[in-house]
């Protein structure tokens, strides 16, 4: 199952995406033709946090638009609506783990940077755009635009002091994420924020496929191309902190809520690892691919 | 003009508080009985979204209470109601300004570690709590729980690229803030992050003091006592970075938006600075008083 949020001449609608990611069924619309009643909250956000029922209600219409042959009348082809970020607007900073991958730490400095322990930053909910939105190059305040390409955690259930054994319980589902940052800007803060958190800096989609789609998260092949050329290319197996600990250290003290978006850190190939270093530029193409997901797909424009 | 936001048996309500802070006037309770309709949003942070028409019609209602003798019907002395966070669940995480004062940086390192460049990080939303409210000491996952005293800026309008010049024209008003710090996860995890996020580690209050009973934020004396020993005892006039500055920064590329909350950095005399390090304990009661503003008061419990 797989859960967008999109857009169309009759307004903003959650829908279903179908298996081959061509068609999304607006679950408000289609409910209103099956019951008479809008039976959905408006907002994806809302429905995560429905937890179960959610989930069985979505399947039940998907269900009954297929066994009475309504599919046709009630999909619409995927080529038609805007898709938005699953998530348009997060309920706070999206958690964002750095240097997640044992090469990506080497190539921002050397083995001294692989962390021991997790580390932690944020991108504010004002970064969030969708699958196909511009990137803003911002360069009146940067000259180092670079991508991360991410797998990103959506927290299903509120939890706290959460173990590693029943971290995946809280998931809801996984997207795919671009963790775009102004490494001048990085640098000269020292704290990440605000290298992480200049406005759309932050593409997430297309959509969210549920959890239930994808047991593993930790072993999931990743891929960033800039302009069709391969530029981050590995698995999700070689996290050092894998997604049930870093759930399980977030939650320790702080509660996680239905919603919350966990950025899990991106693979050896960004921008800043080569030499010279190659940042983005107006006019570039990146494209993320996530197995078992989908390809987020963004411009870089001035 | 005090903003607060307060709960009592009718239930929570948005609230001016009077010069002397000893009173409350809540405001939709108040217009319904002058013009028979409730007029105010139920939340302080959709009233600052609103903007100057907010301050005219809550100082329209203050001043119709005055002129027909009807303060003692409608006010509510403050001992009688709960006062919460002025804003109890922010929209996105609280930025935070780190080592905005020379003598703190040095307390926490050396000179060296006196910034050149503005550093923020940011605090969950699940951190805020109000005025006695109870901060929890976390203590299986911190031995080593700190306090920061802070003034911290509300902001009242939208705004980007914000010139310093301007930049206080973007603000509603100040508050005091308690940036509770556990120092052994902050230096665990590198990004401040984590270690600044435990629930409730984030007291905000008693209220909001509106921008223009003050005028000049950048001096304020600014004091913290624990269990009624003098601890930090600045001014802001010794800030680093000035408001004006941090708001000029801030905006650079990214977006404010009414009800954003900027804690303004610590000045000396916290726990970690003392030899040997004096971090808060069970029973321990802090009180943090800003010029202007007033007194915000939490006890830290197992």
């Amino acid at each position: 199952m797989k859960f967008a949020t999109a857009q169309d001449d009759l307004g903003v609608f959650v829908g279903m995406v179908d298996n081959k990611g061509e068609r999304i069924l607006p679950l408000n619309r289609a409910e209103k033709i099956r019951t008479d009643s809008n039976g959905f909250p408006e907002k994806l956000i809302e429905c995560i946090s429905l937890g179960e029922s959610f989930i069985a209600k979505a399947a039940a219409l998907e269900a009954w638009a297929s066994e009475n042959q309504r599919e046709a009348e009630l999909y619409i082809p995927i080529d038609q609506v805007k898709l938005l970020a699953p998530i348009p607007r997060p309920a706070k900073n999206i958690f964002c783990v750095g240097k997640n991958y044992a090469e990506h730490a080497i190539e921002m400095g050397s083995k001294e940077d692989i962390p021991e322990h997790i580390m932690v930053f944020t991108k504010a909910p004002t970064t969030v755009i969708g699958h196909e939105d511009v990137i803003l190059n911002h360069a009146h305040v940067t000259n180092e635009l670079d991508y991360e390409g991410e797998l990103a955690v959506i927290i299903g259930k509120k939890g706290k002091e959460i173990r590693k054994e029943e971290a995946l319980d809280y998931v809801f589902g996984y997207t795919v994420l671009n963790d775009v940052t102004a490494r001048d800007l990085q640098t000269r803060h020292k704290q990440f924020f605000i290298g992480k958190s200049l406005d759309g800096s932050c593409p997430v989609g297309p959509w969210i496929v549920h959890a239930s789609a994808l047991p593993n998260p930790n072993h999931l092949f990743i891929q960033t191309k800039v302009n069709g050329e391969l530029r981050q290319n590995s698995n999700t197996e070689n996290f050092i902190f894998p997604v049930e600990e870093i759930i399980s250290v977030l939650s320790q003290g702080m509660t996680l809520e239905p919603g919350d978006i966990i950025a899990t850190g991106t693979p050896a190939g960004v921008g800043k690892g080569f030499r010279p270093p190659r940042f983005l530029q107006p006019g570039d193409l990146i494209e993320i691919e996530v197995e078992g997901i989908g390809k987020l797909v963004n411009k870089v424009e001035s």
